[in-house]
């Protein structure tokens, strides 16, 4: 059983298919969306030896002529020397503007590889085959590719749709339970921003989340991906609506950044970002304090942290300035009016987003 | 007196300014397009020295914060590493999503400023200040951006329109005469391509074309122009119709990697990859081989090369074969059927392409 979803936008509309078992599937799946030709398939050292051979098998069946790369595992693969090398691989397999690339892993080898074939001959397609949580509900739906500079995440990159998207819920019972952790922060994320029902169901099933049941596993990938796609739809660019996806985030990439890509996963930068921008959300747009509660609670109970002890808040601060979406030196914060109703574009004065750093219990 | 041309392209919609002492306008021009905050002006070597000051006058008098980059003149310029450095003198000068970049020189500036504007945070705008002829009728006009990757030409970019295109006449004067020659190969191609009367126009004016005339010189970018935009217009990702822009250009490329870039000026290139398609498009599409006569004729009195003594054909075969229009493995050509008609996806044998390539008196 899979689920289907589509994501509306225009000629560059796309489908997610959601279930277990999908990856025999890849080769025939490109070829109902029209593919051809050559694929460079990528994935990293971890995903590779569990996935990649069924996905190659899946489009040699199909027809496809094809070359695999596996790069190392890590945010620290979203780099100058990675994407060149893509390029590369990509010009002695003679890829042309009728090859296309299949990313296959967890966000870094989709936003990488997604970026490689936004960039390759101006444009080629790519497919997203999203083997984490976070991949699944965030990174592999909306179409934001791009990599890392050593002064930042995400500095350069494109926005270039996905011709699909394959999420099978099989895969994330390989993943470690660190990455399941932090991939649920963002799924908290959707019924905050969104949701408040889907907020309540993740409250109610707390343990089955834990305990990763794969029911539950489908219907958050789902949930999250219907809301991602419904936001994405609204507002593809981010001229508005869109930067609500970043509840959480504005702290959180600092906490990445500060502490050095890696030591925090990204999810588990975004949980303390969300507490942040939960009690930033008490003081400035009236979200209950009792909301902020909840939010801590049910981050703890899945085992996400939610706070950032012995981080260093001026350096923080100086990140924040930096952040791609602050403004005239001053980062911007989505805030949350209640939960499941959220608002970009907040910025708020230095002295109070210290008062609300300290206020949680850095 | 300015022309003012329309490019139609819907939202990405700009407007080319066309005319003489332009300069000073800049800072306005940028600001009655909307652009705000920060700007970062690239130039060269060769065009810093003559035009950059006039230009940062102008858009620090309009209230730009302003950072220069100068980068080293030629083809080499293109490459990952220039590239790197323009990111990172963006993120120094701490330019956001409204900052934007100006490239002030010719078609080198204008794509890898292009493509730093189109991938930085995903995308900044940027305007065009082209300085060369090549850069004023061919390059600034169409949103192509772009580096070289050491395997071949424009092998990564993106599609990124300007915000505006400021193409003073008067900097032509400045142009060294091989860059200027060069630069009416790609005038020559257009009347080729899709105007006859272009065509006839450029025999009847070839004494004030070399001798630089400044009223010939508006004229002739001005129509140059319009018949790109048309095109682009009807074909912007270039999923049919724009591919005749490439007249010439097949073998043009080649001559120019093989040569090892810079040998051939880009024009110069193209004019033996024009000799060569017409002599094609004898053999396989009609073109009236008295045609071919004139273009030689035409190309020659224009001071341009017909023929490129001396490459290895094989060599060139092999090149055309993985150039990035190439459709498994075989090269695309543009074909004219007459002056002024032009059609591309043309597929031809390989004894024929060498054939052609003995007949063109190599």
């Amino acid at each position: 059983m899979s689920n289907v979803l589509k994501v509306e936008l225009g000629v560059r509309s796309y489908q997610i298919e959601i279930g277990r078992d999908l990856l025999e599937s890849l080769g025939q799946i490109c070829r109902d969306c029209g593919l051809a030709d050559r694929a460079l398939l990528v994935s990293d050292t971890n995903v590779a030896p569990l996935y990649a051979d069924v996905c190659a098998d899946s489009l040699v069946a199909a027809g496809f002529e094809l070359m695999r790369v596996v790069l190392p595992p890590g945010e620290a693969t979203k780099c100058e020397e990675c994407l060149f090398e893509l390029y590369d691989a990509a010009l002695d397999h003679g890829m042309g503007r009728n090859s296309f690339v299949v990313a296959l892993g967890g966000g870094v080898v989709g936003d990488i590889s997604g970026y490689m074939a936004a960039s390759y001959l101006r444009g080629i397609p790519f497919v997203q085959v999203p083997t984490s949580l976070l991949a699944m509900v965030d990174s592999s739906v909306g179409g934001k590719t791009g990599i890392n500079l050593p002064k930042g995440k995400n500095l350069v990159g494109a926005f270039h749709q996905p011709a699909a998207v394959l999420a099978d819920v099989a895969s994330l019972e390989s993943l470690p339970v660190r990455e399941w952790r932090a991939g649920l922060a963002e799924v908290v994320k959707y019924g905050v921003i969104f949701d408040g029902d889907f907020f309540e169901f993740l409250e109610r099933n707390v343990e089955r989340l834990v305990s990763r049941d794969v029911d539950v596993a489908r219907a958050v990938v789902l949930r999250s991906c219907e809301i991602k796609a419904e936001v994405v739809h609204r507002d593809e660019r981010e001229n508005g609506l869109r930067a609500i996806l970043n509840f959480g985030h504005t702290l959180g990439h600092a906490i990445e950044n500060a502490a050095g890509y890696g030591e925090y996963l990204h999810g588990e930068a975004v949980a303390v970002g969300m507490v942040y921008a939960a009690t930033l959300s008490n003081r400035q747009a009236g979200f209950d304090e009792a909301d902020t509660v909840r939010l801590c609670s049910l981050l703890t109970a899945l085992g996400l942290p939610v706070r950032a002890q012995g981080m260093d808040w001026l350096r923080l601060k100086d990140i924040m300035k930096r952040d791609k979406k602050a403004e005239n030196g001053k980062p911007r914060f989505v805030l949350a009016r209640r939960i499941g109703d959220a608002q970009p574009g907040y910025i708020c004065d230095e002295p109070l987003c210290g008062e609300v750093w300290d206020d949680c219990g850095q």
